[in-house]
């Protein structure tokens, strides 16, 4: 199959139709330093950045410059960096800074970094004042392709990932996939899990093409990631349209590999293993419960096995046993009426939602693939 | 002038007309006990009651069984009274709650009490898991009047009043207007200031009533009361309906005496004066001010006083001094651009937003309200 890349020197853009809350994706090479795609958007002179130790070293100053020169009057919070930190204490830093600089109903918050000041900063804004303005700057393949993408914004609670949020759509995402040059191959992979996630869930084109690419996007083939970054964009950007609040099923097929991810992840405490590296494992159980119920073949499963382990990343979960994880998932958010909801494989390209699994099948997949 | 009361036996239903955010709001004696209006709201078997511990040995056992008699399996929370609880640490309480409950997205939470659990149990709902159904049951009149409708949700930060929130409209508002007569009459008056709002912001008519019915509001007449509450709740809807986000304008003349009452509120610490009353202080230093721009005149200006009197309000702020009120109206969430937005009167029943008052007004209006 040929790489159906189209030319990296322009800038594409992904429309995400909702409405009037609909804003559109910004892809390309430097557009950090072309302030111009950014400031159409801003209701006001002023915005307020926030990022975190790792990324501001890298780009706060970029972005900050930029923006100066074309008369945008900029603030910015640096926040600590990890997972850990996406909590109310850190957020309550940030609505502190925005009261230190009398940041009002107009003034836009701007998230510099990946999904984790992504999320933190969306809750800040849809909350600060009862909301203000946001734009997404992700920096990470993660953020690119997933987090920044969909309105959702989220802090952590002791007892589980996300549980507090809302739904709250950016003015713009702007994606420079130059940034993704300093990202440390393991958060590259980790993007992948979710890029994988696309072709998986419902584009069985896509999946054959990064099928054919893989080797081009781990060594950040410039054309090939921002292909991946465009397509992936276009498939979320069509099922958050479809579903922008989760409410028809639609949208919680973005979840795939998902409730098994967040048993992984808030089993092993948060930080240990990468979000996409659960997911990827995650993805793992997920078929092999499908093939436990005979929906999709050895041969299927090994395919996605084989892609995930191209990109780098983890194909079996911590053997952590059955009833841990059952646990584990009991606190998720796709519980309804007591009873849990799993994503399913019909196909490569074809996931479904279903809440009919049998207890021995889940058994039978999780002792498999841990 | 005739009184313009309907019977206070048949249920009023107010229309909040938001598109597919459009709910009803139902006034009526007895509501509580009647579980038909509240239950057909509820999308699941299940609810979450929210209330206080003033509250609560009230009206939360006539609650809950009234929704366990139509089937519906009920948790409550009860939160400590006060508005020096609509913070973090009390929103931290609920999510443990509804946690420790499994509370899923389907189940709703209903808020039982007044602007406090109301604003507090509205943000949980807007953030938990992303958004949960939301019902109100105020059992205040400033709830019935005011904050219940309209979908503003809010925490305090130490910094100032709901200063982090979000917009959150409710499935359904209950206004039992039997709970009332529970009151302590300090609560009732600082309600009927948010009333009187109404009719000197937009509703002319609505003020006349007000000063041939005032006596009968204070001694708790049903029919009043209902009329009252009903009229007021249509006014706000209008307004609502007109500018849900406040971003037009329209919606900010809700805040009429809000201005100056935050920084009275602000500057004497949260608790000491109630929010109606520094409400009411808050719109004779705005007629003022209107009286200084020779927008009305004294007459009118002592019609105003002479109605909150009445209404056994308090029509003085405290003698801060000019200053300190400058600095606390600076971190108000009306300022843009750097200008502090005023609502004046050009007459009773026309209020107006502007940026444009001499600093003299202003100096001479607090001087001689204080």
């Amino acid at each position: 199959m040929a790489p159906i890349v189209a030319q990296s020197t322009t800038m594409q853009t992904v429309h995400v139709a909702l409405a009037e809350r609909s804003y559109p994706i910004y892809i390309g090479e430097g557009l950090l330093e072309n302030a111009a795609v950014l400031v159409q958007h801003l209701p006001q002179k002023r915005a307020a950045i926030v990022s975190d130790t790792t990324v501001a070293p890298l780009y706060l100053d970029t972005l900050v410059k930029a923006l100066t020169a074309a008369g945008i009057s900029v603030t910015s919070v640096v926040l600590p960096s990890g997972e850990q930190y996406k909590d109310w204490r850190t957020l309550n830093t940030v609505f502190e800074a925005l009261l230190d600089q009398h940041c009002e109903r107009k003034t836009a918050l701007i998230a510099l970094g990946g999904g984790v000041i992504g999320d933190l900063t969306g809750f800040a804004a849809a909350t600060y004042l009862r909301g203000v303005p946001f734009v997404q700057v992700p920096t990470t393949l993660l953020a690119q392709v997933d987090s920044s993408v969909g309105g959702k914004t989220a802090v952590n609670l002791p007892r589980g990932k996300n549980l507090v949020g809302a739904f709250y759509q950016p003015l713009a995402v702007i994606a420079d996939t130059a940034t993704l040059k300093t990202l440390p191959p393991r958060e590259l992979s980790a993007g992948l899990a979710e890029v994988i996630k696309y072709g998986l869930m419902r584009d069985t084109t896509f999946f054959e093409w990064l099928e054919e690419n893989m080797e081009a996007l781990v060594a950040l083939d410039a054309n090939a990631l921002a292909y991946a970054v465009q397509r992936s964009c276009e498939n979320k950007a069509a099922v958050v349209a479809a579903d922008e609040r989760e409410e028809s099923g639609q949208r919680a097929l973005l979840n795939l590999g998902h409730t098994f991810g967040h048993a992984i992840e808030s089993t092993l405490g948060y930080g240990s293993w990468l979000h996409g590296e659960a997911v990827a494992a995650g993805m793992v159980i997920a078929a092999r419960v499908s093939q436990q119920m005979a929906l999709i073949d050895e041969a299927t499963v090994q395919r996605i096995v084989q892609l995930l382990e191209r990109a780098r990343l983890p194909t079996k979960a911590p053997a952590l046993g059955f009833e841990r994880y059952l646990g584990a998932m009991g606190l998720d958010k796709k519980v309804e009426g007591g009873k849990i909801h799993f994503i399913l494989l019909r196909a490569i390209g074809d996931a479904f939602l279903t809440a009919d699994v049998p207890r021995s099948a889940l058994a039978a997949a999780i002792n498999s693939s841990s």
